[in-house]
């Protein structure tokens, strides 16, 4: 990062969406940044400027030019800090479109129904997991397609979609408690269970790292609605937690 | 391309997702590859061994590796076919970043919405037609932080938002004429609306055209369900037409 740079990050302390920003920061070697807690119920003017279509975190501002939504940050991160730290997406072209197409997947159909299973009542809660879990059962899959025997979906090291899945860590812990099930279990999904135990090792993944108690207190009092409602809303991932 | 490339697009002639793909290769120069038409009813070994996810259109093969997802495919290839043709995401960070979430703004807010439209019964799709036009109108912003008062989201040249958004361009007519509005309205959207004009008269754009009249009768017959069992499905953009 060049001296002169101006680096801000405004985000919400719940958010996953803000924790693999933070990550990807890390991985890079980028600690000097400024870091602006919004709160999401009396956004400031400087946010809402920011990001004036979805009015969601994170939004990362550089030398004054904000960039919005987690995946596009996290890319972008890793296109302006290319110096430090391994590449999180692949150089070559094939490569790089099989770790798009497995991050696509997160966010399209992963996170969608993890959502809602702190959203809707908790008779419904069941439902939600058997999708999410559903999903996550694909992504084994994907982690095998990207890491080719490897440890991360970028192989030796970190990746892209290691940073986008790996944002969720601490969501992950959360599940579970207020499930009572695992969300990675090592019996149906036992590379994403190993994967899981691993990037929680991590130093990035500890520099992020919430508590869980307090997360699970959080995801208590998110307001309920009915998952149709929810379907109906056309929610972006980014607004899990908002 | 190499003289040796095997190049294979697995399409569907309706799909809009599919024109994304026709348009990038044509922009690139790229003619020499073989356009095998799926039947969504009864999908080849090919289709489903090379998009076991998703079971969606289209699907590049190149040299016997499949990419799947239109925006993944048009990326791919932009970086493979770079040699030839403009580039299509700018070489700038920044305005690559830019460029992503305009992209997936057309993605997130706008497909959904309009892929109902063709969904709903009768007496629904007024509602579906509004909230596709209201997202349409933040687009216009889009439009004009992209192109920089040049012709195309690309700038001078046409780029990754000009391909994505220009892929939709024979259903923008077929929603015209089956909702007897303007999608884009010079009205209300000037940018857009020229800038609709000045995309169908490229080569580009002419090679990849539909018949309107026959994705109408395509379009009516597609079966309705009701917005909420919509919603709740988790529907990609990628099957809006399946």
């Amino acid at each position: 990062m060049a001296g002169g740079d101006e680096l801000k990050l405004l985000g919400m302390w719940a958010s996953p969406f803000v924790a693999r920003v933070k990550l990807a920061l890390h991985l890079k070697g980028v600690v000097n940044y400024e870091y602006v807690e919004e709160d999401l119920g009396n956004k400031s003017e400087l946010f809402l400027k920011s990001n004036p279509v979805h009015k969601t975190v994170p939004v990362l501002i550089h030398n004054g030019n904000p960039i919005c939504e987690s995946g596009i940050i996290v890319q972008y991160i890793d296109e302006v800090f290319s110096g430090a730290g391994a590449s999180l997406l692949p150089a070559d072209p094939y490569d790089r479109a099989v770790a798009l197409f497995w991050a696509a997947y997160i966010e399209d159909k992963i996170v969608p129904p993890w959502r809602m299973v702190f959203r809707v009542k908790t008779e419904e809660r069941a439902e939600c997991m058997k999708q999410t879990s559903g999903a996550v059962d694909v992504l084994e899959g994907g982690l095998k397609e990207c890491s080719q025997g490897k440890d991360y979906f970028g192989g030796d090291s970190v990746g892209y979609v290691d940073v986008l899945l790996g944002g969720l860590y601490s969501w992950v812990h959360a599940t579970n408690v207020l499930s009572g099930t695992k969300l990675f279990d090592a019996t149906k999904t036992p590379l994403l269970a190993a994967w899981f135990e691993r990037f929680g090792e991590l130093d990035a993944a500890k520099a992020v790292r919430l508590d869980v108690d307090r997360l699970v207190e959080y995801a208590k009092m998110l307001p309920t609605r009915s998952p149709a409602t929810l379907g109906n809303q056309q929610i972006k991932p980014t607004e899990l937690i908002q």
